[in-house]
C-alpha cells in the first residue's frame, strides 16, 4: 500500500468510487458524486453562499512537514472559514484533486479521511469534484456552498465609524508556528495552528443571526492586510492599541516582550482564521456574552474611524506606522 | 506588457480588481467577487445544480498549441457541457487560478477573456473565485452552478432496456484534432474542436425540458467510456452499429475509409464534448423534430439492451470486440 503505483492500479474512477463510499447523502442531496453535476435543494427563502479556495504543494504546503489528515482538514477548514466570515452556516462541498504520480494511495487515502472528519464535525457533505494527475504539485481546489437568511449575512463593507474592532481568539500564532515548523520543530500548539486550525463557523454563524457585527472577516492575510479589505470597502480608517492584541500563552512563552518581530506576527502574519469583525459600541457587550456562552475568547483590538487611515498605538502611546501588507500570491518579495 | 513582473506588480488584489471591473451583477446576485464569498438568491423550487473541472497544464492543455483566448472558453465550456448533460441552465461559476511567475498579464487577460466572452454567450455570470502563484504548471478550477426543476433533471442511471442511444454533432473530431495539432498542424475545424469545444447547453436543456431523455451524460472521457457510466449505473447493457457513428466531412476526408484507427478515435477519443443520451423508441421523432429547430444534428447509434454488455457491430454485421476504456488520470498507458 506504500507504492505510488496503487493509485493507477485503483485508477480515476476506483479513486471516485472509494469515496463516494464513505458518504450518505442527505435528503436534501437529490444527486451526489457520480454524476455530470451535483443536485440539491436549496432551503426555500435563504440566499446561497458559495466559497472556493485552491491549495497548491510549494505556495500554500509544504509536504515536508505537513501531514496528510491535517492538510485534508486545513483545506476544508480555510473554505469553512470563509463561509463563517458570511455568517452563514456551511452545507456542501465539492472536492478536485490533482494528484502527482509518486503519491501513495495511503497519502491520498489519509488526507481525504482528514477532509472528511472536518466535514462531519461541521455537517457539510460531500457532493462531487474532480479528480486527475498532476505533473507537478499536489493541488486541492476546494468549493464550500453554505446559506443564511437574506438580512443576515455580513459583509465586508458595513464598518461605521465608532465600531469596535473585536476579533476571535489569538493572532500571530500561525504565522510563528509556520517559522518554527520550517525550523525543524514539529509539535506543539503553536505549529498545530498553522497546520490544523480551527474554523470558527459557530462563532460567525452566531454573531450573524444576533444581527451584532457590522462587517466581518476571517484573517487569512494578516490582521492589517485583511483589516485593510474591510476599510476599504467600508471606506473607513481605524485606530489599533498593539497591547490589546490578543496573544497565545505560547506566543508570549516564545516571545516574552513584544519586539518588533512578536508585533509583525500579530499584525500581518497569515493564515490565524481566527474572525475579524466590527461592531456599534453598544453591542459590546451582546459580543461578549454570546462567545462567551460558546466558550470562545475575544478581544476588542480598536476602533474604526472616519479618516481613512490605520494607525497602529505603541505600547508607549506613541504611532507605529506600519504597512497594511499581508501575503501577496504574485510579489516576488513574498515567500510563506 | 509581455513582462511576466506585470502580473506582480499589479499583485493578487490588483488582478482580482481588474475582474471583478469587467463583471456586472444580475440582481439574484447579492454579493459577487470581492467579499469572503458570493452570495445569491436561488430560483424558488428550482433544484440547485453543480460542476467543477481541474484543467492543469500538461495533463489537460498544452501551452504550445493551445492559445489563450481559446483555453479560457474551454475551462468554462467543459463545465458547461456537465451542466448540459443534466439538462440544467447554467448560472454562475466561479475560477480559481494557479499562476506559474513566467507567465505574462497579457496571457492571464486573454484567457479570462475568453472566459467571459463564453460567460456572456451562455449567460452565466462569475461570481468568485481564488488566484495564486504555482510553482509548476498553469492550472484552473472552475465551479459551474446551474439550476432546473425537479422533475426535469436527467440523470445517468435512466436508461432501460430497448432505448434508443443517440448522440449529437459527431464523434471523433476531438481526438483527431489533438493528433494533428500534435503533429504540428494549428488550424482547421478538427483541432479548433479539441482547442475550442462548444458545450450542448441549448440541446440539454431543451431535451430536458421536453421530457425526452430517459439518461443523459456528455463526452468527455469518449464515446465508449461515457456511454459506459450510463450503463454501469442503469444496470444495462448497449449494442452500437459502428456505421452509423457520425463522423464530420473532415474526419471522413482524413480517413477516406473506416479503419481501426479511426474506429478507435470515434469510440474511444475524448474530449468531444457532445450529449449522448437514451430515449424510448417513441420518442425518436420527438427527437429529431427538438434538435432539428436547434439546427443541431443527431444520430441514433445503437440500443440499450437487456444483457449488460457492450457489443459494437461492425462494417460487415460482424461484432467488434472492443474496450470501453477512455481516458483515465491514473492510469501509466493513458496520455493526452
Amino acid at each position: 500500500m506504500k507504492d505510488g503505483t496503487e493509485l493507477s492500479k485503483l485508477g480515476e474512477f476506483g479513486l471516485i468510487d472509494r469515496i463516494a463510499r464513505q458518504i450518505s447523502n442527505r435528503s436534501e442531496v437529490v444527486l451526489g458524486i457520480g454524476d455530470d453535476a451535483a443536485a440539491f435543494t436549496p432551503s426555500p427563502g435563504r440566499l446561497s453562499l458559495i466559497t472556493t479556495d485552491m491549495l497548491v504543494e510549494g505556495i500554500h504546503f509544504d509536504l515536508s512537514f505537513c501531514d496528510p489528515l491535517s492538510l485534508g482538514r486545513k483545506a476544508l477548514s480555510v473554505n469553512l472559514s470563509d463561509i463563517a466570515a458570511m455568517g452563514g452556516e456551511p452545507r456542501y462541498f465539492l472536492l478536485s484533486l490533482a494528484i502527482p504520480p509518486t503519491m501513495t494511495l495511503d497519502f491520498v487515502d489519509s488526507c481525504i479521511n482528514g477532509m472528511l472528519q472536518q466535514a462531519e464535525q461541521f455537517g457539510v457533505q460531500l457532493i462531487g469534484g474532480d479528480t486527475c494527475s498532476s505533473p507537478g504539485p499536489f493541488i486541492l481546489t476546494l468549493t464550500v456552498l453554505g446559506e443564511q437568511a437574506p438580512g443576515m449575512i455580513v459583509r465586508r463593507s458595513g464598518a461605521l465609524p465608532g465600531d469596535k474592532i473585536c476579533v476571535t481568539g489569538t493572532v500571530g500564532d500561525s504565522a510563528l508556528g509556520l517559522q518554527l515548523l520550517k525550523q525543524g520543530e514539529k509539535r506543539g500548539s503553536l505549529s498545530a495552528r498553522h497546520l490544523d486550525p480551527v474554523p470558527r463557523v459557530l462563532e460567525g454563524r452566531a454573531l450573524a443571526e444576533a444581527g451584532i457585527p457590522s462587517s466581518m472577516i476571517d484573517l487569512s492575510d494578516g490582521l492589517l492586510a485583511d483589516l485593510g479589505h474591510i476599510l476599504d470597502l467600508s471606506a473607513v480608517g481605524a485606530r489599533i492599541a498593539a497591547e490589546t492584541l490578543p496573544l497565545s500563552e505560547q506566543f508570549r512563552h516564545h516571545f516574552p516582550t513584544v519586539t518588533e518581530e512578536a508585533l509583525s506576527l500579530a499584525l500581518a502574519g497569515g493564515e490565524d482564521y481566527e474572525l475579524l469583525f466590527t461592531v456599534p459600541p453598544e453591542k459590546i457587550p451582546d459580543v461578549f456574552s454570546l462567545l462567551n456562552t460558546l466558550g470562545t475568547p475575544v478581544t476588542v483590538i480598536g476602533t474604526i474611524t472616519e479618516e481613512r487611515t490605520v494607525t497602529v498605538i505603541g505600547p508607549h502611546g506613541t504611532e507605529i506606522s506600519l504597512s497594511r501588507k499581508g501575503y501577496d500570491h504574485f510579489s516576488p518579495r513574498d515567500g510563506q
